[in-house]
């Protein structure tokens, strides 16, 4: 997606070969209309799929799910990252390790809100090692929902999330696939002409 | 907002004096076309107000800030109640007790994200102790920014959140405001007559 390759590109800032920040447009800071012209994409690229819901986990992914939702025209659900005291029914749920953050959490859906009859698209904000998303798979496959795919906005292509998911039989689609990245430069799958980026600020 | 309170009336559950569940459209499971309504209204309320930023905190708030964000055409920002990795510079920050979850927890907001330009509309999904609204004002008044008010989907008007973000001088806006609610009853203001909800399942 070319429109946002190029904010990566502009507003992008790498801070090691591993890190990239989009806080000023993606996940801290929102730009809206990108935000749906990324639901406007997912709803193109899985418009023939049939999606009932879409399934995301909070926090940074909900803004690409309602995105999607508006899109595709359905509810979202997000998983949630700590059993809240109002969620106390039966529910979905699957242990993610964060290397970001350097903890195990547990991701909890209610089984209210996605069933056998659900055709689900999975989004997320970006898949590197792929550990929420896998959660996420796990709690769809427990619900008996039919998964049609992931969507990410951002995948880091040289961390192992892609195959992970592949090797689960997952539909893998991200608008900005990076193949590699180092603080001042940035490549993309499919156009891999290097391009200088703002360095750590 | 009539099509709010249409809604609490049919699917909110009432769990107590206090707690009302509405997970199935607003904040768990969520109501795009609903969310969009939500934001449209926002955007009606404060249209006048030259409105630069909308300002929420995760994880519940963000699709009604998007919606906001969306209907105002600006970006919307997200508070973060853990500090990042990713998140390494400087910060603005309040302290927030969550009487739900028993805990408390730092809020904090980018600087670049917020300063003496910003014309701001904090949105949320609940007002009741107003606790994690109050650490949203502290951060816009650190930031220098002009708050124009504070946007709720639901009021819990029997809370003191109100009269706490009053006693503030901040203006209040919320679009379903609960006066009393017990299992099987809920009261709005401005429409007090008793409507059987759902009692807790």
């Amino acid at each position: 997606m070319k429109e946002l390759e190029d904010r990566i590109r502009q507003e992008g800032v790498i801070l090691s070969d591993t890190v990239l920040k989009v806080d000023s447009f993606l996940n801290h800071q929102v730009d809206t209309e990108l935000a749906l012209s990324i639901g406007r994409e997912f709803g193109r690229l899985f418009a023939d799929r049939g999606i009932t819901k879409v399934l995301t986990i909070e926090a940074s992914g909900i803004q690409f799910a309602m995105a999607a939702g508006i899109a595709l025209k359905v509810p979202f659900v997000y998983a949630k990252k700590k059993k809240a005291v109002t969620l106390a029914e039966q529910v979905y749920s699957a242990s993610v390790h964060s290397f970001t953050r350097q903890e195990t959490y547990q991701v909890s859906l209610s089984r209210n809100y996605l069933g056998p009859n659900d055709r689900v698209l999975i989004v997320d904000d970006f898949l590197a090692t792929g550990a929420a998303l896998v959660g996420l798979v796990q709690i769809v496959r427990e619900a008996g929902a039919e998964l049609a795919g992931v969507g990410c906005v951002i995948e880091k292509g040289f961390q192992e999330g892609r195959r992970l998911l592949e090797d689960m039989g997952v539909h893998v689609h991200s608008l900005a696939r990076i193949s590699s990245m180092a603080p001042g430069e940035i490549h993309f799958v499919d156009n891999d002409a290097p391009i200088h980026v703002k360095e750590k600020v």
